[in-house]
């Protein structure tokens, strides 16, 4: 039985990408279910490991190498992608440069798995300052891969073990989001999570919709009834297709223990109406994966975490779970 | 040492409110706190004594009977309010009558309250359907308090072990909530929820106040900078009034278990930005109080859970609790 090939992005050389990635490249476990590519840059991650003090890459490629070698390569490696001065830039400290670097790398792994080169990609951290900083005006990895892919819909979804969700809205502003609520944008990220969760867990999913307003509006108390207006009729069609639906419930209940058990994912109209919950309950071991997408994509829920980078002291599990989650959705091809 | 009366609204009929206040008349540990009084139905208590097999209570007490003997009363009682027919509704079905009854226990407890006759109130659990049903447009118990004081700045505390929010705006649209924020509503809340942790802990608090978009905007990237314009200058006042405080901070990281243990309460933009992770961790031992009114007022953080309404499943913890803390609020009165 052959392995995926995943891409993994290096992140932001500055945060605490550099180091997770040499944790994850020394990882046994990772190995037995995938053949991990670190996308990122050589001299950066020699440094990171002198640094502190862990075993350097065994194996590195250039482009070239890559390009002749990669669809039968069998063990960890790194693709040493050109363009970034590893020595001009300050462990901690991110700036134009190593967000312009975070980028490159991102964008080089969807050409490779859109090249059919890899399987998947796993991202660790990215600064959307740093890259502001250096003129790239995207919000998240989510909105580039979307970019990317010309993905004609896709969505978030944060996977644990404690409690999953997916977002009808992420990266935007509190006030913007009653006006990005439509009927249609709702069913395609019910379907799109039904279709995933099936993937993940090989049963039909049961799904929860969580209300907008407080007590999911109290038909009418609070709210302009995007309950009864836009949630519930999205919801019909959803049911019409055959999933398994309840809601839109209060969201204040949706995440009780008992309801957190007998959900496979809760559908969650805004960024922290689901992302409050998963940090709270799953605080280290969360992933996020983008549905929708022509290829596999995961990553890690952290950010760059500048304050602990390039000191030992960060941990590798989101990213080794990410990967993980990658090799699980990969579907081997049938010859 | 004498022992503080608190009056315990018995809260909807056909809700788990009469099971739940049978529990607390019966329960020893209580007695040692206050002298509970519910301020209910008489026959309704007994009609539910017997149909879940819990004791009746001991001691009922008519409006003037209570007039006469509250000053010196040391055992558990009921005060039998009138007005209620009890034969008239059905255990777990909320209508205009029980709606309406709910409401009358709610006010006789603030005039029992405002004459001095008890040290404070617990309420449990009444319906808004039901209340609206009978015409009474109170969005909950929060602003009846608020309203019949006359209350010049008020706020809701919910306090658990495990996490502890006070909100800047609760009961309203989703919609609506960017524009009831305002520097001086900020620095009430924030205000209010220092002195009641001072009273509660008895330390000086650490207080952490929420961003209102993802990520707290990231300066600037998401919303209408809320936090720069509204959240930062109100902060800016408390700190020089000397309160401790840390913030806006991006909401879904302020409940992780390490900030969470270092932080006495949290300051909320809104009703579910702390009542997720309330009730995902701390789902059934929250008590509801509410701050800068002239008595003192606790609250069950439940619903009237008519599903599981008179038939011995609903759990007092949470009205334990709510006495208990109003017990722990009160001051005694210096000779």
């Amino acid at each position: 039985m052959s392995l995926p090939r995943i891409a993994i992005t290096m992140g932001d050389p500055a945060g605490v990408g550099p180091e997770i990635c040499l944790h994850l490249l020394a990882n046994e476990a990772i190995r037995e279910v995938c053949v991990p590519v670190v996308f990122g840059d050589a001299h950066t991650l020699f440094r990171c490991s002198q640094q502190v003090g862990l075993p350097a890459p065994r194996r590195f490629l250039t482009e070239a190498e890559w390009a002749s070698a990669f669809s039968t390569l069998e063990e960890s490696a790194v693709l040493d992608v050109p363009g970034f001065d590893s020595t001009g830039f300050e462990p901690g400290t991110i700036s134009a440069a190593t967000g312009a670097a975070a980028y490159r790398y991102v964008e080089r792994s969807i050409e490779a798995a859109q090249a059919g080169q890899v399987a998947g990609v796993s991202t660790a951290p990215l600064n959307k300052e740093a890259m502001h900083a250096a003129g790239i005006r995207f919000p998240g990895h989510t909105e580039i891969f979307a970019a990317k892919t010309n993905a004609a819909r896709s969505c978030m979804l944060q996977y644990s073990e404690e409690v999953r969700a997916s977002f009808v809205t992420v990266h935007c502003g509190y006030h913007e989001v009653p006006g990005l609520l439509t009927k249609e944008r709702i069913v395609d990220v019910i379907e799109l999570t039904a279709e995933a969760m099936q993937r993940i867990r090989g049963t039909k999913p049961k799904l929860v919709v969580l209300g907008l307003n407080p007590h999911a509006g109290e038909h009418g108390l609070f709210g302009n009834r995007e309950e009864e207006n836009i949630i519930i009729p999205a919801m019909e069609v959803a049911r019409a297709k055959g999933i398994d639906l309840e809601g839109p419930i209060p969201p204040d209940t949706a995440f009780l223990p008992a309801k957190r058990r007998s959900t496979d994912a809760f559908i969650c109209m805004y960024h922290d109406q689901g992302h409050i919950p998963l940090k709270a309950l799953a605080f280290d071991n969360a992933v996020n994966t983008t549905l929708g997408l022509p290829m596999i994509r995961t990553s890690v829920d952290h950010g760059t975490a500048c304050d602990i980078a390039w000191q030992g002291k960060a941990s590798p599990n989101s990213l080794f779970e990410a990967v993980k989650m990658a090799a699980k959705l990969w579907v081997q091809p049938t010859a």
